[in-house]
């Protein structure tokens, strides 16, 4: 067995809040990142399937197929977007890097025909990142 | 002479658009920039200066200062903000980031004490990025 | 399950030598790190958590107040430092960036109230690092 | 127990295809990696070894003997190369990221002494790597 | 005045030699980087213009051109190939770095419609870079 | 004309105070870096060298020829050292980025054999860094 990665970035705003906290538990909570107005992030996205490579190939999945699937699953919906607003599948989360991270597996996780999908990496900024393995874990 | 720079960090969120513009015109010159809603970046700010050595500090300026400066005049005002609303001193630009640049040089020129203010270097993203060294280059 | 994860600095000075060794066996040991007045390093260090997502919050752990946790508990007391003596609960080990991780994990691990500590992973530069996860492992 | 990791870094040429395929199926299977006349790339190699602390040196394994021993099994033998034709080691197999960290796997993990080795990650490029971890994993 | 960059990757091999060479002065010359078949980088392109920011964009010139531009007259000819033999406007010149940043040079600058070409800094890797601003400089 | 580039690395701890200062002074202006027993950085320093291409060979400086020039007169003398005692060319100074970028200067400018030493730039941390270019500038 043998894990592959494939890196991706996107541009996004967002505002980190819960419409039931009152303003100022708001505040507490989520600090600068609750400005009401948004602010937004360079993400990098690390896509990590695991699986057995093929003899013929010497390769578990094809990266070209592996990246035109976050591609088209992921980055073209998120991709210079706000992420409260803009994206069909985000509308009822806070985006929070965890959240966010949670329904990119989702999304990809039915698509992954060879080996299986074993880690989604969503980096928020340098300094802060998460990493979400699946409910198996 | 020599240089020296300090490198500073912060994300925000913005949309570029002329409002004097038709929406098919936006659409046009921004692209994906003029998404209505916004999107956003982790923005990295490079600040140098240059200057002549003193003999007894062996600096040309306090980096703990040119810090402190840079952080009270710029990163305090733009990190976790909206460029198009949030910000006093950018309301009337379209956050491009040449403009930004152009505009976090005015507010620290007058500020700086000892040596001058060399260049303003502005990543908008790993994989774009501006350099402003005033209007006498 | 999730995992968060927040990356600090520190730059520190070092000497890697075993009183009970030799001259000899302390140069073979330990090579250009025994140099007797020290060299020193740009450490990274990041901290990663393992939990649930609070679902009010979309959070595993607050990361402004792990930030906060890992400055006071660690950052504070080892950056521009000499790890051999300027640091109490340094002073009895060889500091070598694998006791440095286990240190700052002991520090650590009580400290945290959401979730628990997954892993330390220590940067020494570029090229070297350790990762801890306990004892547990 | 804790791991440490040793990055080093070579550049290379290849060309990804099989022999036995039809220049269809090798243009379809590899794209651009068929380029006849092959491409490369700058590698960056992390060896990474875990193992229990000794208390006299608080290292599990010297760095600088693991650095040589990668140095001389793996990077003389790959850096400024052809990996289709100039390694002895590697002549038999498609040269991928993946089966290139299987190799170097193989070379590396009887030499191991104290401790042992636990992943060998090959980074192809910024945006593409691999992670193998022995066949025990 | 300002300064626009643009960041793009390849990836590509090469041999450096001089038909006109003996083999012991193109070993002398060119060390490993004459190996005969040859090796390759992940390199990184950085195309800057200079200009005047337009009032009604705030930018010197349109970011999503310049990528286009970069990427039909470089990026598209020279990814994934090996620049000794599968590029037409490079077959004439022994494929340095110098080299190859003048040949960019002199394909980018006739195109740049608005401002003017600045400077070409192309990495061949990490640790090696060179910089050409054209023979006016 | 072109400019070449090579990348280097140390790491060092150094002190930075001013014997002549009172120790109040002495805090105040060096701030954490006045820590008594020192403390650390990796530091990376990039040599740059401009001149002509050589037409048979496509390059201004054999950078075989420059990185050997700089490991010897450089980073042999102060890697794994104490930068206030150790090395002999740096023991008058208070050894700031800014002194140490002058003082390498001093050391290579005079060896450059082809082309001349155009730049010498030295990161202190990834935020801090110097640029120096001779008194000709």
């Amino acid at each position: 067995m043998i894990f592959i990665t494939r890196k991706h970035h996107f541009c996004a705003s967002h505002r980190l809040y819960n419409p039931s906290f009152s303003d100022e538990k708001n505040e507490a909570t989520f600090g600068l990142c609750n400005n009401p107005n948004g602010h937004g992030h360079n993400y990098v996205l690390e896509v990590t399937l695991s699986g057995e490579i093929a003899d013929d190939t010497g390769m578990v999945f094809d990266l070209k197929e592996l990246k035109k699937l976050t591609q088209q699953e992921i980055i073209d919906k998120v991709d210079h977007k706000n992420l409260n607003v803009d994206v069909d599948f985000l509308t009822d989360i806070i985006p929070t890097a965890e959240n966010l991270a949670i329904r990119f597996w989702k999304r990809l996780e039915p698509k992954i025909t060879k080996g299986q999908l074993y880690e989604v990496k969503l980096y928020e900024s340098e300094r802060n990142f998460v990493v979400y393995r699946g409910e198996n874990l």
